[in-house]
């Protein structure tokens, strides 16, 4: 800001531009006139087409003969028609090397993902076969790495383990999993047909981090269990019977760790040294637990697995409801992430239907939950994929594993198994993003601790439902007690702002000129009435100090009003009636906030053009020609 | 609106001042400046008292010496040692007429609702005589006349009732009502003293008239079972029981009707004339049911009977929580709207301690559930009640009938009682706002819709619950689809408005000029990034067809966005990453909103000047001078 000296130069020099500026102002007013008319059913059609097709999918379809329109349609449907008529060699190549890349970190994922959601391993591998396909038909995202992801295995596992015990009842416990998984995939698929994918948007991104945060530090801990050896382990979600579980055995886990710190590198080289050394040094039959021997072949189906009545029906429910939702939000972030850097779109709710489908037919061919995961596809998309290609190659390789090379992972050692998931899940404890949160929002940072400490001591659920109920209370907050700022002139112009941002801005006496910052709902009437008479009231007391011209006209700035209810439209009856002869002016009401009010009130105050003007500047420059002090001498 | 041609000249007119203006404005643009820092610690102390002081009740003891503030502390702590002291025979007078005239009214209907609410009729004379005292000393209403109301009784009769029998278990049943009345006074006082007045807020005017009107018919139908002599009639609540079991008794009920006709007038003498006439005729012995003997005396004490353990405790708590509310809604409603009439002030914070304690006083001497009834406070601001005292002749006109005229309602027929009830609640049905409402705002009148239909055949509380349910959930839809307007030039202003709304508007080629219009957070940043990529798009795609010059700078209008969180500033971020070589403008961004982009952006891009502007005018006026075409030829 320049020093106050030039600045007010800058004044005097206007002074002669701004007066003129208001004769003209004053002589061509401009009028606020109500937006052409629109029937109910317009305005309804135009709401629920922004409410449920913002995105306005068919446009494309418009004016297009009919045949195309079908080769349209079955684009829309299968985004593999799109890009793969014209997929050629070199595209082949990137693809192949991602593709080889996600499968070497799938397959060891996978099993110990498997193993995370109490699940026997193979049930992994057949979860990294046959979705990815599904998803290379159906997805539009090209850097998508699909297969089993560590939160939503976690949370499955733990929910579906607080009824059925996995170890006494492993094939009930593979039932609920698989009839969860498909209730996931029937939520995921509903939500993007009917149009309700902006119900992942609740969950807000400082929401995501303080929870995967906290899911990875449980994780973590339950995995000490495999990697300190430690045979009697709680499986319990929560962080105090986990933590106590701990020191009751490290004495016994003290001679692990070493191994542990090895194992942290890459996944597969790690899976194939240590069964390796198991192997060589017979390691099994000194107290290191292996995998053991896996059955080949590619997934058995399981529709006859489903069970879709019986007394754990609830929970699978539940389950698959919150599962879905959450691999769904994984899925989609991860889709629109990569979108944004390499500038192409998906479509959320497609996104949604894609992989509700291939959940759908992963439950009824032995895979679980699975989804677009951080990690793999991050490293899909830095080893160069160019479409989900990248996908058929990495299922390519799972199903040559299913086929012949299960035996080999006979003796790959569990302790393995969770250092892979450690070191995946550590990752997803996002400090700087932490920090950059807290250096601009200290609330978002207070949602995102309140979700990492309820995931951490109270459960999975818990911890999001705090999160996300705290993050819509703000938002009715801000409803609730909207700002009302005091609007002063930017000197030479008629241009008006809050005059505490603004030091330059000044005052015009005998005029209040506030700006209301939110729709006017039943919700802050109350709260803008007590406020806005406080206002008056404050001004005046100030008047009456320095002995100032009184306050004669109230000037409401509604541009930021958005919207306004009946209750909004009675508020402001009652605050004329409270002005008594003060006069009430609204500056720039929007189309439908004009056509409200207008229409609830009988005494055609909001019609008269002295109560309604286009511009705060206009409304001052007409109004102060009404006032006895010569309009000039304020500037 | 005047005709094209007229305007045309008018542009004409007004070009050479125009274009004049743009130079003015290129020569001096206004700088975007950061607001004066504030530390977190201001800003949060801010927020709170914005959010738990917005009528700030400390602020008359500013500057006040030590024994004035002690002063000014009673008198804010009990409203009447403000107006005793000046208080004057001539408004004794007034007060003296309309306290007679609505205790005319509080003795039958006390009576009635003690009935509506299962109680002994003598409990609900009790309640007409120490609440309205102890309103006197701490309310702040001049015009509000205390008792039980129909609402409220008919909530607590019938939550009360799913749990014990009034008639088999009438003692419990009455302490249970006490209990509640003290829960119900708690909550209150709590909301009152928490400073979380706005909770009720979240009742809005279209639910209430919904929920009036569905219960004024509940009740009247409940009614029909002493106005028809209907001994065995259903208690329950829910219109479709009520009605079975009126068409199942109708043949017995047709001989009372004329009765009903008559006794529909001025209660007091409806009561008396009855009376008179069962006591001539002896027609208590001929079928007529009448109250019967009434023991006589004032209120017994009643602590003795407040129950807070056993099984029922939380059935009581909820009931008095719901009847706390509601009742509290009701009297902070109707103090408001005398309070506007007379023009005066009432503190909502404060009214509500005084019911609060008010109850919990009543709960303590055989009172149940009051507050500032909707009828009689009419009729005694109509009668000319000119201050609290009219309670205070209320309840000692009560005090004197519970002492010496008690043995005078033995011969009351019941009957009487039905219609004084359904009288009164018939007038809570308000067709006229109902049809206001219906005028103005289509959703709210959904929202009535709702409460009245959900009160009718669920339940009041189902019935509340789903409509309060619904309005939030629009505050959230408004939130979650935020208008994005596409803004044009008013022609010879600098002026820039909705071009659906303002015809004369008009586009300037190479500029795409949105506003948005709600604050940009976590819930609707997903859609506003595919929305405005959607209005380039679109905007593109015209100018393709028109072969105008391509679109340069996308402004976004920013006025109206009210706060921002960090998804919303990581979506700034990314769609200037979006716009490729397109210059993304924001203009007037708002103090906090501004603050928190700079915070977050460490690019610098929203600290350039040439991306950051006050006004939309200067924006395009210092940018058109970039593009090629001469910026004179847009007009």
């Amino acid at each position: 800001m320049e020093p106050n000296s030039s600045s007010n130069d800058n004044n005097k020099m206007q002074l002669q531009h701004h007066s003129s500026c208001l004769e003209i102002a004053a002589m061509e007013v401009h009028r606020v006139v109500p937006p052409p008319h629109k029937s109910t059913i317009e305005k309804l059609k135009r709401r629920l087409k922004e409410t449920f097709f913002p995105d306005d999918p068919l446009r494309q379809f418009k004016g297009q003969p009919l045949g195309k329109k079908w080769i349209l349609a079955a684009q829309y449907i299968f985004p593999i028609l799109e890009w793969g008529p014209n997929y050629s060699f070199k595209l082949f190549k990137s693809d192949i090397i991602s593709g080889l890349t996600i499968a070497s970190l799938a397959i060891p994922q996978g099993i110990s993902y498997a193993k995370l959601a109490n699940l026997p391993p193979i049930v992994g591998l057949y979860s990294s076969f046959v979705p990815p396909l599904v998803y290379t038909v159906l997805g539009s995202s090209r850097d998508l790495a699909v297969g089993p992801v560590s939160i939503a295995s976690l949370i499955m596992g733990s929910m579906l383990r607080q009824e059925v015990s996995p170890t006494q009842n492993p094939v009930l416990f593979l039932q609920l999993a698989f009839t969860a998984t498909f209730f996931g995939g029937l939520v995921q698929a509903s939500l993007g047909l009917l149009r309700l994918g902006f119900i992942i948007d609740f969950l807000s991104k400082a929401t995501l981090i303080g929870f995967m945060a906290g899911a990875a530090i449980i994780v973590s801990l339950q995995q000490l269990k495999s990697l300190l050896g430690i045979t009697h382990f709680t499986n319990q979600m929560g962080l105090v019977p986990v933590m106590s579980s701990v020191f009751h055995n490290t004495k016994e886990g003290t001679k692990r760790p070493k191994l542990f710190w090895v194992s942290a590198g890459a996944p597969l080289v790690s899976v194939i040294l240590s069964t390796l050394l198991v192997f060589a040094f017979k390691a099994q039959h000194h107290g290191i637990s292996v995998i053991g021997k896996l059955q080949e072949g590619l997934n058995p189906p399981s529709w006859n697995m489903l069970k879709f009545h019986g007394s754990h029906l609830g929970l699978v429910m539940k389950t698959g409801l919150i599962t879905g939702i959450i691999s769904l939000t994984e899925g989609i972030a991860v889709g629109r992430t990569f979108a944004a850097l390499k500038n192409y779109q998906v479509d959320g709710n497609k996104e949604m239907i894609a992989i509700g489908v291939m959940n759908i037919v992963g439950s009824s061919t032995s895979c679980y939950i699975t989804t677009g995961a951080f990690s793999r596809s991050a490293v899909n998309h830095n080893a160069g994929a160019k479409t989900a290609v990248s996908n058929v190659v990495m299922s390519v390789t799972v199903m040559v594993t299913l086929l012949f090379l299960m035996p080999l992972f006979q003796y790959t050692p569990n302790v393995v198994l969770g250092a892979i998931i450690v070191t995946a899940v550590v990752g997803l404890i996002d400090v700087p993003a932490a920090h950059q949160i807290w250096k601009i929002d200290k609330f978002d940072f207070l949602v995102m601790l309140c979700a990492f400490l309820g995931v951490v001591f109270i459960s999975v659920q818990e911890g999001l439902a705090i999160a996300v109920g705290i993050s819509i209370f703000k938002i009715l907050l801000q409803i609730t007690r909207p700002k009302t700022v005091m609007l002063g002139n930017m000197p030479g112009s008629d241009i008006y702002r809050d005059l505490h941002h603004y030091n330059e801005a000044i005052r015009i006496p005998g005029f209040l000129i506030l700006s209301i910052e939110a729709p006017i709902n039943f919700a802050n009437t109350t709260y803008l009435n007590e406020r806005i008479l406080r206002w008056i009231e404050e001004y005046e007391a100030e008047e009456n100090l320095n002995k100032q011209s009184s306050l004669r006209f109230v000037i409401l700035e509604m541009s930021a009003v958005s919207a306004i209810d009946t209750s909004g439209t009675s508020f402001f009856k009652d605050l004329r009636k409270a002005m008594e002869k003060k006069g009430l002016v609204l500056v720039n009401p929007l189309a439908e906030v004009l056509e409200k009010l207008q229409r609830s009130d009988d005494s055609g105050d909001f019609k008269r053009p002295d109560s309604l003007y286009l511009t705060v500047g206009e409304a001052v420059a007409s109004l102060s020609s009404t006032i006895k002090a010569p309009s000039a001498n304020y500037v």
